[in-house]
């Protein structure tokens, strides 16, 4: 039978991590709890949506939980309505006693309030892995890595491959990682301080956000470990698993061009909000494109909606060279990728109307180890 | 054929006090949008939901607008739509131009947009109120009694009357807001400064929401007219039109019991956790309620959901006074009720089991002026 005492606002804090896994309507109801295990040496959490599972871990030896574990025991608690519950109580401290088989008191000051839980056996076992051979990243890094890619890939079922990131090591330590939704591409490449196995994976891009929303800024270092279809990403205190999508994910070294008619560099948030501006006007065509037209040195972009009205802009420009050129493309994948461009100012590399163009940081170390492919759209 | 440049921040913020009145499915398609009307003195932009009606006037002597309008004219234009192109414009200020009937050029920087409008022949006309023997009211005070009662008033059509707030002003100056619907009551009373034209009118809730975000804390009067069915709300730059509600408001003065068996003083915010903290489990039982126990002195609330668990909690209480005294209510109502009152103590009195019970501040000026009721419960 559980007992313990903990600072309520940071059991409150590391349930609400755990509840990045939970979903509110799952499929298998039983994934609506939070698994709770009380052992002497600390506190489990654990949420799982089935794709995503964490683990968290509250020591006794965390001055900031000042936990005092009486007696150990694991129960399952309806998540959503556990946390509103935590988080209404008024003491900063809680006892937790379970009274009799999977019920429980939480007492507060003066508030005292049971709650029925469910037995832990029920909850489905998180299929173990290996934790041998670390590959260790900066999480930082890792993030990096996520927020430069994820959003390329599809968000669409029909491919379901592309729905991830691929992950490519080789040589130990040249890390690529890559997402597509075949209509652009981004693609990042470091090379990690220290030797690692060789891995080629594909991680769900929905995972990866939850991961980045997990790993706060103030955990230096993940752990990476693999299994057969999973992945474990571990800190200090967080177990975070994903599955892994299966099948191979299709070639795209090929994709990328090395020779180009027309380069242009711009101030990247000038050329974002100029696209910003023709997205306003592009949604309310047929095609949902803008044009770009370089002509004797001068770049601007140009909208038609016969219904709402037009967009002529003339965007200011770094440097142009090459061949007049004239591309029509969604603005929507120009501005998520220069998002994801940190350097003032970015490269966009042409071939021709209907070639896949290119954007690199013009500034800075990344280069060419950070490239992004968009693909044109043909009009008439 | 019009012709102004302005201030992009200002115009923008304008539009958006305008926009609150538009509603972007409106049945009537035409007032889906804004209207701006341009004279040499300044701009008019107008929005309307045909309940509400919102005129904003922008004058050329407005330092911060930058107004120079060099030629006249009307248009009507998709208001959100508007809002989006305005706001993505890259320069401080911008030009705005009719280049052929009902097609408008918006310059900023080197940014060119056209926009097609509408005849403002076809919009409505709004309804003239005679503006002659203004009601002067400190905006703050008007605020202050919307937020203390409209929140009472009820949110369903089945008695329409109910969804308004009845405002009836008796011996010129005694000013008495009202809501309720029929659940609980919140009442108001005022004495204005200056004396007024008596009148009896009920205001629908939502239109008096709006009026609090209309009228920012920076205007310090609003002079009130009043027409058949229609109430003006006027400052300097902005009319605020609303519809009246129609029929006769239920006589509430003889629901205000006098004469209590008991009366408990509490800590206003101590109280209202301890409810969020109920209703998160009365939310689970058949009638959604919590039950208040008074019993030699010591007041505790409990709830009880065989499905859920279960919350047993002393409340602590300044004083009490009366016989003992078991009352169930929907938590939410006090909530609310408690939410209005900004005195640190509140002062509840009970009559019985069945009768509603009262609050009003229990420190402060407004006392009894501001006193609200709850129907309680019967529970078996």
């Amino acid at each position: 039978m559980i007992h313990f005492s903990i600072n309520k606002n940071l059991f409150l804090q590391t349930l609400n991590v755990t509840k990045r896994a939970i979903s509110h309507k799952n499929a298998i109801p039983i994934l609506s709890t939070v698994k709770i295990t009380v052992e002497e040496e600390g506190i489990t959490l654990i949420g799982s949506n089935g794709q995503i599972s964490i683990e968290n871990f509250i020591s006794i030896k965390d001055e900031n939980a000042g936990l005092l574990v009486s007696s150990s025991g694991s129960i399952l608690l309806e998540a959503t309505f556990f946390i509103n519950v935590v988080s209404s109580l008024p003491d900063i401290t809680l006892e937790f006693k379970e009274i009799e088989q999977n019920q429980i008191v939480l007492t507060s000051g003066k508030s005292e309030i049971t709650l029925k839980g469910k037995d832990a056996d029920q909850y489905p076992r998180i299929q173990e892995v290996p934790t041998s051979n670390p590959l260790i990243l900066e999480t930082s890094i890792l993030k990096n890595l996520i927020n430069q890619t994820a959003f390329a890939a599809s968000s669409q079922e029909s491919r379901p491959i592309l729905t991830g990131v691929h992950f490519v090591l080789t040589n130990h330590k040249e890390l690529k990682t890559v997402a597509t939704d075949s209509h652009r591409m981004s693609q990042k490449k470091i090379t990690l301080d220290k030797n690692g196995d060789n891995f080629d994976v594909v991680i769900p891009s929905r995972s990866l956000r939850e991961f980045s929303s997990v790993f706060t800024d103030d955990i230096e270092t993940v752990e990476i470990f693999f299994a057969n279809n999973q992945i474990l990403f571990r800190s200090e205190n967080i177990n975070f698993y994903t599955r892994l999508l299966e099948g191979s994910y299709p070639d795209t070294d090929r994709l990328i061009p090395s020779e180009f008619t027309n380069v242009v560099t711009f101030n990247t948030s000038d050329l974002r909000f100029a696209m910003e501006r023709a997205r306003l006007l592009s949604n309310a065509t047929q095609n949902g494109t803008v044009k770009l037209e370089i002509e004797k040195g001068l770049v601007s972009a140009h909208v038609n909606s016969p219904e709402v009205g037009r967009v002529n802009e003339e965007i200011e420009t770094e440097s142009v060279s090459g061949e007049d050129l004239t591309i029509s493309f969604n603005p929507t994948y120009l501005i998520e990728a220069l998002k994801a461009i940190t350097s003032e100012q970015v490269r966009i590399s042409f071939i021709s109307a209907v070639r896949p163009f290119t954007l690199v940081p013009a500034e800075g170390q990344e280069g060419e180890d950070f490239i992004q492919l968009i693909t044109p759209v043909r009009t008439n």
